[in-house]
C-alpha cells in the first residue's frame, strides 16, 4: 500500500466528543496522532508536553470523529435540482436513467465525485459509502480529494454508464474489485447490486458470491417502496428481505439500504444473519418512499448506519442536517420524543456508519488505534452558545458550515474552511460548463 | 415614527427569486431601494444608469426577500440543548418553567434577544413574529439588532416573568401594545395568549378584545398535542379550535399556532374566519406533538406561515432547515412526494409567514412598494453548483450559512458574515457567562 502519512500531528485545545466506550467528553482535551492512526487522546497539558510534530489548535472547538456517510452516490451531485417533487419511479425512470444514460461517463463521474467530495469534507464527512458506476474514476476522485471511502461498482441488469452489455456487470465489479484491494489505505472496494427488482436471482447470487470470495462489502437497496414490496411479494412469494436471505444473500458484510417496507420477521432475519443498515431517512421523505423502522432495528442489535443517498434526492451531502431529520422523523412517527435521542443518533453517524461498513473497529470514535480522521468545530457562533450539551448541539443545532478543520488520516484536508487537496474554484467553474451544457440541451 | 432608512440603497448583479405574483427570475437583476421601501425591481443594466447611491453587489448570488418567522420565542435561546428528548408537558413543567422562573428577567432577555437575533440575521431572517414575558425587552433588542418583528406580550393564567400577577396578564400586554404602537416602523406590537388550556375563558375574551381594539395581531398555541385536544374537549365538549371559536376569538387577525390535532370542520372553521397559521414542523416533530395537515389548511386557501418555534425546542433558527422539513415531512406524512413542493414551502417561509402576521401587502416580495428587506446568498459553494432551479436550491441545499448578505428596511446589517449591528463578540461573552451560572446552580 501507498504512505501518505508519515508525519505526526496534535490537536489540542478542543472539547473531545470521543464516542468511546465511556462516551467521554473531555474538555481541553487532545488527540495525538501517528503515522494516520490515533496514539492517544487525553488532555492538550499531558499531550503537549515533548512533543515536537506539527500542532492544530482547536480553538476550544468541538472535535469530534469525522462523520461517515453510509450510503452515497457521489458523482449524482451533477443532477441536483434537476428534478425533485415526484415519485421515486418517476424521477428514476424519466429523469435520472435518461441522464445518466446522456451524461455519465468517465470525466463526468470524476468531476461530478470531487464536487461530492468537497462538499462533504467542508460539512465534516470524512468517510463515504458509495455505489456507482465507473466507480474507477470515483476512487481516483476520492483519492484526490483526500477522503477515505467503501466505494462499490454498481450491478444492475439492463446497460449502465461503463457497463453497456449487462451480461458483464458481474464481471465489471469484480475486476474493480480486483484492481482496488489493498491499493490504497483510504481505499476499500465493494459491489453494490442495485435492488432486488432491477437484478436477476443469479445475478444477486452471483454479485454476492464475488465479493464473498473477495471478503469485500455487499451493498443493496432493498424494501425502498411499497410497490417494490408488492412486486417481489407476487413474483417471489415473499418480502424483498426473505426473498434476499432465501438467495443466501444476507451475512455480516451485506449493508442493506433504506430496508423500509420491512416487518418483525424481516427485522428477525436481518438481526439473525447479521446484517447491517444504512438508513437515508431525507431521501426517503423526499420520494415519499416510507420510514424505516430504525428503532426496530436498533432494539435487534442491528448496527444502522446514517447517509445522505446521492445528493439528486436529498438534497445536499451534510450529515448533520441528516441526523438532526433522523431524530426527528422517528419521534414524530412513534409519538414518542423519547426515542432516538441525540447520543443513539450522532453513534448512527460515526460508530454505526463506520460498522454498518465493516470498519467499525477502525472508525467512528477517538480512540487508540484508530484512523485519525477527525473534525473540528467552530462553536463561537450565536446557534451553539451557550453549550450545556455538546452532543445535542452537534444534532440539533449544527450544520456542516460548522466545520472548521478536516482531518483524515492524520493529514489536514480542510483548514478554516479552505479545502486543501485541490483546486475546488476550478471544479466549481467545469461543474458550471457541465450544467450550462445540459441546460442548453434542453433538458432543464 | 423615527426615521432610519434615508439613504438610497442600489442592490445590483443577482439572481433575484422575486416571489411576486408571476414567479419571476431574474439573472443580472437588481433592486432599487429608497428610503427603506422598494422603489424597482429590474435588470442591473437598467437601474444602474444614473443611481449615484450605496450600491450593493451580490456578486452574481441569488437576491430574494429575507425570510420571515412565523414564531418564536426569541430569549429561550438562553435554553437550548438544556432538555432534549423529552415530552412536551415534562419538558415544559420540568424544566422550561422552571428555568424561567429562576433565570427570565428583563436583562437576561434582552441578551436572550439579541442572541437570537444574531442567528437570524445571519441566517437570513429579516422579521419575527414572537411572543414572550418581558416583551418590552425583547422590542429594544430587536431594533438594536436591526430586525423587524411582530412582538407580543405573552399572556398565561400563572405567574410568569414580570407578570407576577396572572390577574393583570391582559393588563401588561395591553399596556405593552399602547407603548409601542406607532412607535418605530420596524415593530408591530401583538398580544400572544398561550393556549386555551392555560388561559381561562374570560382571559382568552378579554385578550382578544384587547387586540382586536387596538387592530393589532393576536396569537396562540392551539391543537398542539393530543392531551390538549382531549382536555379541551373533555371540558367544553368540543375541540380546541371550535372552542376558540365558540369564544369569539377566530377572525383574520387571529394566528393560530401548530395547529395539530384538527379535523375536517375544524379547518373549514378557521377558513371562514380567514385565521392564520404558523406551522412549526421542527419542533413538532422533536416534542413528537404531531403533524399539522397543512395541505389541508393551503387547500382551503387559509394563509400558512412557517416558524421555527423557540430555539429551545428545535433547536435552531435557520428557516432553510426548516423549509427543507416542511417539505420533506408532508411528502412522506400524505405518500405523496408532489405535496408541498419547493415553491410552495419558499412561499410559506417568506408571503405565507407575512400574511399569517397581517403583513402580507408590506412584505414577503421583492415587488415596488414592499419593505426593502432582502438577503443575498452566496452560490460558489460546492452544494449549490449546478444551479439548474434556484427556488429547489433554496429548500432542498441551502442553509443559513449560505447567507453572505442581509439588508433590513434598507440598511445593510449583515454583510459578508459579518453583523453590522452590534457586538456580537461581547453578546457571545455574556452569554458564556449566563450559561457558566446556570450550570454552576447544578441545573445542568
Amino acid at each position: 500500500m501507498s504512505r501518505e502519512n508519515n508525519h505526526d500531528l496534535l490537536v489540542k485545545n478542543g472539547t473531545l466528543v470521543t464516542m468511546d466506550r465511556e462516551n467521554r467528553i473531555i474538555e481541553n482535551g487532545a488527540v495525538l496522532i501517528r503515522e494516520g492512526i490515533i496514539e492517544c487522546v487525553g488532555l492538550s497539558c499531558d499531550l503537549e508536553k515533548g512533543f515536537t510534530g506539527k500542532v492544530l489548535d482547536a480553538k476550544q472547538g468541538l472535535v469530534m470523529p469525522g462523520l461517515v456517510n453510509a450510503h452515497t452516490h457521489l458523482p449524482m451531485s451533477l443532477f441536483r435540482g434537476l428534478a425533485d417533487d415526484l415519485h421515486l419511479m418517476t424521477w428514476l425512470n424519466e429523469h435520472m436513467f435518461p441522464a445518466e444514460a446522456r451524461y455519465i461517463n468517465s470525466e463526468t463521474v470524476h468531476l461530478g465525485t470531487l464536487l461530492s467530495c468537497a462538499e462533504m469534507l467542508l460539512s465534516g464527512t470524512t468517510c463515504c459509502c458509495d455505489g456507482y458506476f465507473h466507480e474507477s474514476q470515483v476512487a481516483g476522485a476520492v483519492l484526490e480529494s483526500g477522503m477515505r471511502g467503501v466505494l462499490a461498482q454498481g450491478v444492475i441488469d439492463f446497460p449502465a454508464p461503463g457497463v453497456p452489455d449487462p451480461a458483464r456487470n458481474v464481471e465489471c465489479a469484480l475486476s474493480f474489485v480486483d484492481q482496488w484491494v489493498n491499493r490504497h489505505p483510504r481505499i476499500r472496494p465493494s459491489i453494490f447490486c442495485h435492488s432486488p427488482y432491477t437484478c436477476s436471482e443469479e445475478t444477486l447470487k452471483k454479485a454476492k458470491r464475488a465479493a464473498r470470495d473477495r471478503g469485500v462489502l455487499f451493498q443493496i437497496h432493498v424494501a425502498e417502496t411499497l410497490g417494490e414490496w408488492e412486486q417481489i411479494q407476487k413474483e417471489k412469494g415473499m418480502s424483498p428481505v426473505a426473498f434476499l436471505d432465501h438467495l443466501g444473500i444476507l451475512d455480516p458484510l451485506t449493508l442493506l439500504i433504506h430496508g423500509i417496507h420491512v416487518d418483525d420477521k424481516d427485522l428477525d432475519i436481518i438481526a439473525h444473519r447479521g446484517s447491517t443498515l444504512a438508513h437515508a431517512p431525507e431521501s426517503n421523505m423526499k420520494l415519499a418512499s416510507g420510514i424505516a423502522p430504525v428503532p426496530g432495528y436498533l432494539d435487534r442489535g442491528i448496527v444502522c448506519g446514517l447517509g445522505t443517498d446521492g445528493s439528486a434526492s436529498n438534497n445536499n451531502l451534510d450529515l448533520f442536517l441528516e441526523m438532526d431529520s433522523a431524530a426527528k422523523l422517528h419521534k414524530v412517527h412513534s409519538n414518542d420524543p423519547t426515542v432516538m435521542d441525540a447520543r443513539t443518533v450522532l453513534a448512527m453517524a460515526t460508530l454505526g456508519s463506520a460498522g454498518a461498513m465493516g470498519l467499525g473497529d477502525l472508525l467512528g470514535s477517538l480512540e487508540k488505534g484508530k484512523y485519525a480522521d477527525l473534525i473540528i468545530l467552530d462553536t463561537h457562533k450565536p446557534h451553539l452558545v451557550p453549550m450545556y450539551n455538546p452532543v445535542s448541539h452537534l444534532v440539533y443545532s449544527a450544520t456542516g458550515a460548522d466545520v472548521r478543520d478536516v482531518v483524515v488520516a492524520g493529514r489536514l484536508v480542510v483548514e478554516n474552511r479552505r479545502l486543501l487537496t485541490f483546486d475546488l474554484d476550478s471544479v466549481l467553474g467545469e461543474v458550471r460548463g457541465f450544467g450550462a451544457r445540459l441546460m442548453g440541451d434542453g433538458r432543464g
